[in-house]
């Protein structure tokens, strides 16, 4: 079905902000960004937004979660990583139901949506439950089955035939919902896995996505380990020369300049997660030295249980704000290359996939509408600023993923079941406990 | 006319969370929290609002503000301190004509009211407008003329006969808006202005409001031109004797030991401002020692050019999640310290004017009502972290200021004719530049 947003009076687009605009959607594209008083009736059938006083820009890409961690808000804060890993996150883990998988993402998806986002990149467990709530939400997901062996052959063997089932299911599909292949991270996965996980991407042709380098621990544990850091070790196993590309390292805070070097010539992208890395205190990372590398970088809020909610407005001023004030430079990290992250402008990680970074003629549609009447988002001196400063996800109203409607004036469909559901399976899961 | 808050499904009071209680409120004041099933009836007249899958909390209490600055939001970001202020923010502030101090803090003040704020420590120009918006608002909220003298001695007659004037029209009042003496720094203001400051402040019964320590550039011209520390310099001038705890130091970044000792000897005030210490690089407050010295603190978000909104739910995230990151101590400020931060427990700097801290009977009834079947507020695990983690302020329902409602459902007074003379306002400030 068509869709107009009638005389937007701003659209944001990779080269400017363009006022007084009629935008139209069809077949899952933006067919036409014309001036308002020059574009064509809209043809019968079609859905009228009405664009006035409101800003159309990119959604948001969500390049790093765990969405059913959602179940799991609030259970564990303010704790050493260990103790919170051990004493609350994996033993909650480990009771998670199908039903579990379901709910939490859905709950996931639905606050993602409220706050304009349209894609999210998951690594969680139970990937066919994960990717049935994806695709009843109408967003665009990427999932991958976080995959692990702690040098177990064992276990490897066992993940092994797990990612391969999922593979042969899923991979090749070419809608909304798409695979990964996932593996945790260097530190719970063997070099055998890791490898074998390069060559499973590469063969079926899906995203690369791993934690890498979120803390100090991890790189000293690496180079006792190794003799050198993650991503030579990674190097050294030939799985940046695989995957190159059509991969994602998430935090990557812990780089040095070799690394840069390393991971900007494969063409990896780094996803930034500030509010994770800044709440489990895992430090901050160099956004102009992987920029002035020329790594290619998105943003992402990670899983709730370490945020805690899914806005990726917050993740934008957090960004902002953290390199300030770690460097003690006002200037770095301005409003624009914000939002440049947070849409995903920066990267192709997922673009065979159909996820867009910037608004266009004959991109896909996935598009967020935003109230310019919310009083943080008055005067409009500039709306880079207000986006990235002053607003939150409840300035969005509307959200179109694919030519269709998923939120129209802040309704998602299904909410209160999901709310129900959800709550239940967090019950559940805590009084078992 | 009475208020009644029925069957709360919880209660934030200063000893824990209560679940399922009914509150009433008559005369400004928390008459009565009792469990459901125990209150009496609702007298004929009374409003009754649903608690149902709500919580009932303090209003949060926003220490240090700039309000009629919303005028200027998104006006000059990204930028180094010293062009930010010549280039963008003083020549617009030259050109303020009263209705835009008038309309700026009407924004403002709907921003805060819908961001679970019932109280405002300003400090900005023209008071009397600043007096009328606040008033018209209905929140509560202190006022200061931001006086400054540059060491010359005809600017500082000219500002001390205004603060006269002011004091002798305003102090003494005890509504809801009352009158402070607002010397803006230690930087703008010679010695004789402090000392005059500190001498009306304690002869007017009003608090001492000031600037302190933002910048590590303040704290060494303060050792260049007096041999001493700026908490030093304000003690040598007699001003922490005469003000006590009557007094509110904003930012308090750069302390030493010897200061903090200071400060919590005098019972003054700190005013933690982290999105305006990030974004302007100023630098990290030491939180920690400032509760090991004793200093009372609060939070507040600054004047919307340096945030660029008035939401203390943001604010209360940033601050615990900068400790954390800044200390690499996951455990540093965790939520219910950010909690009470943002609810005004730990200081009494405004006691006498009716500004309390928590929920209590007898209490001035300054509360917001919060959903908790917002996406991000679900499941419940643990409402001190979901507030302070998950939430933003649009979780806020319904606002109560002294007894009386100023939102109800999200439905503030006048907020579209506000919003539209303060865009008007703002346009006319920039097309005239």
């Amino acid at each position: 079905m068509p869709i107009t947003i009638d005389r937007a009076a701003a659209v944001v687009t990779r080269t400017g902000v363009l006022t007084d605009q009629t935008i139209q959607i069809n077949g899952g594209r933006i067919t036409a960004i014309r001036p308002a008083d020059a574009a064509p009736r809209p043809a019968d059938g079609t859905t009228v937004i009405d664009g006035r006083d409101r800003a159309v820009l990119a959604g948001w890409k969500n390049a790093h979660t765990h969405a059913a961690m959602t179940l799991l808000r609030g259970y564990g804060d303010d704790m050493l990583l260990q103790p919170w890993l051990q004493e609350r996150i994996w033993p909650l883990e480990a009771r998670l139901r199908p039903e579990d998988l379901y709910w939490g993402t859905r709950l996931a998806a639905i606050e993602m949506i409220r706050s304009g986002t349209v894609f999210a990149n998951d690594m969680y467990f139970n990937l066919p439950e994960v990717w049935r709530a994806f695709e009843d939400s109408g967003m665009r997901a990427a999932v991958g089955l976080a995959m692990f062996d702690f040098h177990d052959a064992e276990q490897r063997r066992a993940i092994m035939e797990d990612v391969d089932r999922l593979l042969d299911r899923y991979a090749g599909s070419d809608g909304r919902v798409f695979a990964t292949v996932a593996p945790h991270s260097i530190y719970t996965c063997s070099g055998e896995l890791l490898q074998w996980a390069a060559r499973r991407a590469e063969e079926a042709g899906v995203v690369f996505h791993i934690h890498m380098s979120e803390t100090r621990q991890e790189v000293e544990d690496c180079e006792t380990a190794h003799g050198m850091r993650p991503f030579h070790w990674l190097d050294s196993l030939g799985v940046l020369e695989r995957v190159g590309a059509r991969s994602v390292a998430a935090h990557g805070i812990w780089l040095d300049d070799t690394e840069r070097r390393l991971v900007a010539d494969a063409g990896m992208t780094v996803v930034h997660n500030p509010a994770s890395n800044m709440k489990l205190a895992s430090g901050v990372l160099d956004w102009a030295a992987l920029r002035d590398a020329g790594v290619p970088m998105m943003l992402a809020p990670d899983g709730v249980a370490s945020n805690n909610n899914l806005d990726m407005y917050d993740e934008m001023k957090l960004a902002a704000l953290l390199q300030k004030v770690h460097t003690g430079d006002p200037t770095r990290l301005p409003a624009a290359d914000a939002l440049a992250l947070a849409a995903g402008e920066l990267s192709d990680a997922f673009a065979t996939n159909g996820v867009g970074g910037h608004l266009a003629e004959g991109v896909p549609a996935d598009v967020q509408i935003v109230s310019l009447a919310a009083p943080q988002m008055v005067p409009l001196h500039h709306l880079d600023s207000n986006l990235v400063y002053a607003a939150n996800g409840s300035v969005v109203e509307t959200v179109i993923v694919d030519g269709e409607i998923v939120m129209r004036d802040r309704q998602v469909a299904d909410e209160a079941e999901v709310i129900r559901q959800a709550r239940r399976c967090a019950r559940e899961l805590t009084t078992s406990a």
